[in-house]
């Protein structure tokens, strides 16, 4: 598989594997993600409500991702998938502790951050969907297109609200790469390569 | 105008003339209040991800809360009016306050005060209607029949999941009714009655 063209790391054969065998923790994570990345969009919301266009589509977007948890809540139903509570992975935290701290710099890196967890979403759909049995590959398949339109969004929206975007990309998709591909004890939709299983 | 049947009180008619003279803050407030309606309903998916049928009304109820704002603001900007940040009203605070702290409790009361915000969200919008302007007049009425039946929904699932609920929405209604119709000095949606005014 190539690597999307904004990150900097392809995932590991060894997280598609287990993500494979643990199909079941990948769609209750997957839940949790399109949650919290509706929850995501709302927060930049409330903290640039001035944004009239970024409230706007991140207003869509966040009505979007609280479809795709409607429908991934509904499958975890129809597969008869026992509802466990999941601890959020390293990922999200360690992406937010890269963020800058000063306005306009914040904003512009909540929007890159947001279109690298949409890229890695991507890339992790595109890999699962012929490992997966017909039922979840087709369903992954159905979403898979909506991941990559939205980081061509969170990209978009970024490049006008910003200066030397490509390179503050570049910077946080190493960040990124680091969190995706780096050994990772725990299992989860973005967690990293699994320790020892390989 | 008659009092909804959950409502303990009608609002007072000086509300009506304040927020016709202030229609712009009406509106401006409008926006952060559907915002805050799907952040309150994303709020209890968080809280309660084990209750399918909660996370599953709920994300329905974001989409459309969402949607609403985003009507506001292309309303907003449809008819000029400058954006300007407005500080919360007491009464979000004010019903939060009177949440009880254990559970199931706490998940019965935060359901009984969606359903009471949005019965009086229903209660201003049908007062706003004939006396706005034609164009903002028709505007609410499209949006109206929609809190009436978030109350009803917001209704139904705390029925469900608490035991002598209608004692405690009396109370609770008690304390909304104290927020909504008494001395409040700032306008905003769920203001109180203008202070100094009549």
């Amino acid at each position: 598989m190539s690597v999307p063209p904004i990150l900097e790391a392809v995932t590991d054969p060894r997280w598609f594997d287990l993500a494979v065998e643990r199909w079941q923790d990948l769609l209750l994570d997957h839940a949790n993600c399109e949650k919290k990345a509706a929850s995501t969009a709302l927060a930049l919301m409330f903290a640039y409500p001035e944004d009239f266009e970024l409230a706007d589509r991140m207003s869509r977007l966040a009505r979007e991702e609280l479809r795709h948890f409607e429908l991934v809540q509904q499958r975890l139903r129809t597969l008869g998938v026992p509802f466990r509570r999941l601890s959020p992975s390293r990922y999200a935290e360690g992406l937010r502790r890269a963020l800058r701290r000063t306005e306009a710099e914040r904003r512009v890196d909540l929007l890159l951050t947001g279109a690298l967890i949409e890229a890695r979403s991507h890339e992790r759909f595109l890999g699962l969907i012929p490992r997966l049995g017909e039922t979840l590959g087709q369903f992954y398949e159905s979403l898979a297109a909506a991941e990559s339109r939205h980081a061509g969004l969170y990209l978009k929206l970024a490049d006008k609200r910003g200066e030397r975007v490509q390179e503050r990309l570049a910077e946080l998709a190493a960040v990124e790469a680091d969190l995706a591909v780096g050994p990772d004890p725990e299992f989860r939709f973005h967690s990293g390569t699994p320790v020892g299983s390989g």
